[in-house]
């Protein structure tokens, strides 16, 4: 099942599944249901993203979506991620990570990267990859790869927003967006240089 | 001229024209160009909302595309709002802002509200609202109205990250999206229900 925000891990089903909204149901007057408030994020498309990392904390990679651009100067992202997930310890640790931002073709890989089960070697077993110069796995063929450091975090519930100068920018070939929405990938077509 | 996420307003524009690109160009090995960034994130699809706000501090409306979700526990939302705009001291002082996710029939509206040298009243004369439980202006006909407290803020370079509570949700009628993706708008295909 793939939630509204693709922020997908194994550890991270349990929380998102039908048993805790029925228990958020139970308490009085919650401000904002899960349900409702899913049914709402699966109508605000976002592009689709596989978040690496790599250094002391080992390599780890994940689909998300919960990427928002902060400002140009200095060049910089907010990262939304669950604490539950595996590759949150190790962003923390490694202090760094790459926003891979998928193109239309890759909507299969984007599936393997939110898929529990699989381990680490057997995500990244699925495309090529290159070093970038933080050390983070850069996926070939990206619309674009942002190697990040981690500036500093905020916590907001279940969930880490890492806050990211981006260091270092590999624009791959131009190709399809791959967006999120309505609970399912949509492909938009590559548009003209402005 | 709609730049990447779309946060635009009339003092935006000086800070993101060409005249602050070559200024970068001159100091020092910045550690990312802005141009690349704005390359890069043209490649970062979005969907297109106008952020809303109403109390002591006015009435304001603005198109913004960084829009993230945080959590759903309890359900939030990360907004990222340049602090030179006009809408930015006004949702500092309400407290309150409303994401109006817009749909596929939006686009001219989304120019609208990302035009400068339109006073606010000629802003949301060109739509329909409804005032929402938090005193915000909610868009009809929008995909969605996500009525929002803003709990805490994040200053980072020249922008400010809002992080919101959503108070309440209106889901509107379903319809196409509307995303922004390598600098011009997309609409995308409702999908059937999951």
């Amino acid at each position: 099942m793939i939630e509204h925000h693709i922020l997908i891990d194994e550890q991270h089903e349990g929380s998102w599944g039908h048993a805790s909204v029925r228990a958020s149901d139970k308490r009085r007057a919650p401000v904002t249901r899960k349900a409702d408030f899913r049914d709402a994020m699966a109508r605000l498309g976002a592009a689709v993203n596989i978040i690496t990392t790599d250094g002391p904390g080992g390599r780890h990679g994940m689909t998300a979506s919960a990427v928002c651009s902060l400002t140009d100067e200095p060049a910089s992202l907010a990262v939304c991620i669950n604490r539950n997930s595996r590759i949150h310890a190790a962003i923390e640790e490694n202090g760094a990570l790459c926003v891979n931002v998928l193109n239309g073709e890759h909507e299969e890989l984007s599936g393997l990267f939110a898929r529990s089960g699989l381990s680490m070697a057997e995500r990244f077993a699925n495309a090529q990859w290159e070093r970038l110069a933080n050390g983070t796995p850069g996926l070939l063929g990206a619309l674009c790869n942002l190697a990040c450091s981690v500036m500093s975090v905020s916590e907001i519930g279940t969930h880490t927003m890492f806050f990211c100068r981006v260091e270092d920018i590999r624009m791959g070939p131009e190709g399809h967006g791959l967006v999120y929405f309505g609970r399912s990938y949509h492909r938009l077509t590559s548009a003209p240089a402005a």
